[in-house]
């Protein structure tokens, strides 16, 4: 028997999200093949992960452009087919339906976990997954209350804004029985009292920062080097971003998350620190697009120094709303087994995965194929 | 207590080799690090695989230039570091002596074999590796012959010229006893007559054409799109290439069997048939340096079309010597636990493996380790 | 006062035909800027070109598309905005009405000169241009005839069949007392028995193969290299093709016309002949997008080898319908100043000037300026 | 008859300076072919530029280690030929006896000038050039003294620390009626203080910023777009820079005096502003190696969207050397024509020419052309 699963999505009017709710209609339609789609490789057939037809979409966000006006831009950019927008105008009033306004004030906790509630009920949903594909925000300061679920209660109930918004909406998420996702570089749920919070509630959560061009490449090439002992000097990147991700990103501090996720596979797949920068730069006339170009300097034999350069021309929302549709699934699985806590078995999604996750993409797939469809 | 292993090179005064011979001396004596040596990575601390040290080299080639003057000519094309060829001469001096005029005739065969088993003599070797780094050849038509051991022992005793020289050394190295290795794309020991005999002489076999640029990047990143469900529309290819090698490629036969091996991963790690030319330019004035460029359209969610750029620039000689070495300490423990026929573990190495290896470079490293380091 | 000019497009239902005239349209409109048009430029304010609203449109082709469909699938291929057809669809249909069956038999090429004169006539021309946008033909093997007009047009009223397509419709135009354009590298007009026609008939004519891409960006760096007193040692290209563009030039004997204008760039700009090659690639895939990817090996001083590499990617019809338009603008010129012959001052436009133009692109810009704005 | 010139390099223990003293050397010397030299293009045959044979070299700096030393680095390191410092011994030890000790304060001036008087006397020089080669400063604050002669004089007497220390070595060199030339970023003459000086001694000067790689080659394409009508939406770039120039530019402050330089072409040359940022790295292990990526997003007809990449890896040093001896050569034309002040006409070499230099290299070769060999 078919049952419905929830996918609220922070930033639910966003170019990720409207994308993902558009292709998820498509594909239910046969509109489209499901390239992109993780869960539907024939790796996964046995592994009982919800069809896409069981998707039930919703969530919060600050804007008010309809969906369907989004996909119309969007289709106008060339993301989404010229006609899609009008075929799927069914599914996107439904979803707009189900889209509630997004909040900054930790005051506003008990009202997000209550909109999830009543999300659940609306459609009967048994499990419903909380995916956070809002702006990133900028690092966030330590403070006493991450610590422990106590001391974060303690400020919440005072009205301490001790919480930047995307733990707020991974706190209402796991306080209201959700799996959370982190698809940002953004905190999210990766705090030691949202850590204990998941598990009293045996909830899942994982994240973060989908992986889905430059730090994609690096999971696969930083092996490449490692199995063949080769030793790399330097690898420097240069990211051009146009759309709301790019502007976003600009701010010097909110890149500074972006890096620090960027940052870790090199290391982690190396095994020793590597030098190079990664600059992120927002480009408007790119639209939709990202460009990323990477240089690496690597030592061979005898100290012959070689060198290989990558150019990585892709559409974002393309790229990571598939991931968000699989994102939804693998989670839907996690809250059926009754798993609490960090998923990293779900690490080949993301940049900076929560838990120990193996580095190196191959490493991650076998990973989650373990994982999900032993 | 130590133990000699016989490295015997067909080509062996060509680039490759001669970057091998000299690399290897420069390690055992601490001049250079074992960068781009996979058998000396910890994952192979426990193999069993003989050092350095207990490597002896010989050979044969059809050209007379003293190792020393070819060791000469890579340092000043910056293959070598300057100083090298001095500091090494002896041990360059001692291959030298080691090396014995190749042969193209099928009634050298049975000399080639005595000089096999005289090269062990000398040097009291209980396990020769036979490693082909010779020229490539240009493809080889079927004959009944390559069908039976029996047909081709029979066709050679008649002076039949039914194999390429690739063969007749195969042959004459696993009539010997010894390990055969094919690192280039000529037929070598991938014919049914040579597989019967390897067996019968419970020896060894690999192969063939080893991967160290284009189709390396290749194999890592054509499971990148697999896992990520992405479809490959078009991968293109271009290959400058300098050096012997790429005069040897210009031959548009000789060229059909190289491109028959870069050919091969694509498929095999994607499923499907791939569009897409590769193409093979003789650049002389790049000297021993290499540069590939590829160009890969993609499609992803929805249709979007996206684009992947990579160019390696690569010096052929010190990325081929290293995996030389490697292949030869491999062959060894293949050797010594007494495994005839092809060894698939050690697909690793090649574009075209011979025997069930797994496609993609981070399966085939698993099975290496797998094999090697249990 | 205000004067019609007739644009005669050979291919007339072809891509770069359907954007031209779509793009005409635009542009009188108000729905685009001039961007790509060089008769727009402020340097040619003053020389007199016909204004786009002028220009009267027709044409020959084999297919019978309506223009209205090819615009259709061109905007659903992202060469136009996706409404535009909609916008354009009267002079779409206007130019259509204006289309004729083309020929291949030499026993046409009355028919085809009386269309031209019809053409003149329903619009009340006095001047038209007629300008080759068909797919490119093989070389053409040299002939007697092609040596005198006399000669020529002896074989043509005996039915023999020594001109290729393009250069009937050469003899056509220039018989008719039109300019003729040659925007391929067939051999249109490019015969002494043509030239002579020219002379007689007082008409000018221009060729051949339009400067949309990689020799484009030839044509600004050889100079740069020269200039610099730098050595260039290889200059090696791929050029992938989608579309029918490219489908043509998969034919070997078609390439080799399109590399005999590409290759002349180089050796003209540097003055000594250059090592590389150059190769086409037809990539369905890619649909009407190109890419170009160059590598430039060269040596500075005291023999330091450096690399310059480049990566194009274009949309054909897009670059060079505005050339089209272009030269339609300045052949009208060519032909209001009584200029008969080749007119090398368009050599800016091509890839394989006829006639006297210099290497380089900015001295073809001064060439063009001078003559046309002095 | 022959006559000797003096040049005088700021910062001549570097590796420019280096390079260029080995150079003209091996030149002399008929070691080497003089590519990278634009003085010794057949177009500049009768301009009565003087020999290299004529040229005496000498210079201050603050570091100590000998040219024979810094040659042999520089084999070492692949820019100078392994065998060369061996066989310019003599060459490099004539030019070390020449270099005295930098100064920084402006106290020091009367001895800088000093210097150059002796080195003129010791070798009859009638012509001196003195070059600026030494690392780049930061931008400078304006200062009052830098608007007049008199002002800036006072300010020295008062040993007020008015002046950077490239304008120190500008105002002895002018003062003690040499010619000026900045290879750098930093200010050097370009104050209105020392146009005064210039123009009061009748010395030419000129600079700034040597055109070696990506400005270079912006410098070519800029007036290509321009030309063909395409709009430029952005041009983003990316420097990998290792030696020390890198290092020096790793610096914020110094970064901000070489990007501004770079980002004059563009809008030179196509008469907007261009969005696109230029990000300057540095990458250690590169050493005297640099590789420049440019991404140049433009607009064609009708809206389309294309790009064009670019990757520039050159040595530095060679790049630039070859170049210091022909503004060596230029600036005694301007020397023994009576020229004072800026030499626009050598804008062909510098990224941000002083005085009204064309935008374009094409533009600026021919202005250097009409001037030096009319």
């Amino acid at each position: 028997m078919s049952e419905a699963i929830g996918v609220w999505l922070i930033g639910a009017r966003g170019s990720v999200a409207t994308t993902a709710v558009a292709g998820a209609a498509a594909l239910r339609a046969g509109l489209a093949a499901p390239v992109g789609c993780v869960a539907d490789l024939p790796d996964f057939a046995g592994a009982g992960l919800p069809a896409l037809s069981e998707l039930v979409f919703g969530g919060h966000d600050v804007v008010q452009t309809p969906l369907s006006k989004r996909a119309e831009q969007l289709a106008h950019a060339g993301v989404l087919p010229p006609d899609l927008p009008a075929l799927v105008a069914a599914d996107l009033a439904a979803a707009d339906d189900e889209i509630r306004c997004g909040a900054r004030q930790s005051t506003d906790v008990d009202r997000l976990a209550a909109d999830l509630a009543d999300f659940a009920d609306r459609h009967g949903l048994t499990r419903v997954v909380v995916i956070n594909v809002a702006s990133t925000e900028p690092p966030v300061a330590p403070h006493p209350a991450h610590g422990s679920l106590a001391a974060l209660e303690s400020a919440l109930r005072h009205g301490d804004p001790v919480l930047p918004a995307s733990s707020l909406y991974a706190y209402a998420a796991l306080r209201a029985g959700c799996g959370y996702v982190d698809f940002t570089p953004s905190t999210g749920a990766a705090l030691p009292a949202l850590d204990e919070l998941a598990r009293e509630m045996r909830v899942p959560y994982a994240g973060r920062d989908g992986k889905t061009g430059e730090t994609l490449l690096r999971s696969v090439l930083a092996p490449m080097f490692a199995q063949r002992a080769l030793r790399v000097l330097a690898w420097s990147g240069t990211n051009l971003l146009g759309g709301g991700d790019g502007a976003t990103l600009a701010d010097p501090d909110t890149a500074a998350s972006k890096n620090r996720s960027k940052q870790r596979v090199l290391p982690d797949a190396l095994g020793y620190p590597v030098d190079g920068e990664v600059h992120i730069d927002y480009v408007a006339s790119l639209g939709e697009h990202k460009t990323a170009w990477d240089h690496v300097l690597f030592e061979g034999f005898l100290g012959a120094r070689m060198t290989l350069q990558l150019t990585w021309q892709g559409c974002d929302s393309a790229l990571a709303a598939p991931l968000i549709l699989d994102l939804a699934r693998f989670m839907a699985l996690a809250l059926s087994t009754g798993r609490p806590g960090p998923v990293p078995e779900l690490g080949f999604f993301f940049k900076d995965p929560i838990g120990a996750s193996p580095p190196g993409l191959a490493a991650q797939y076998a990973a989650l194929r373990e994982w999900a469809a032993p």
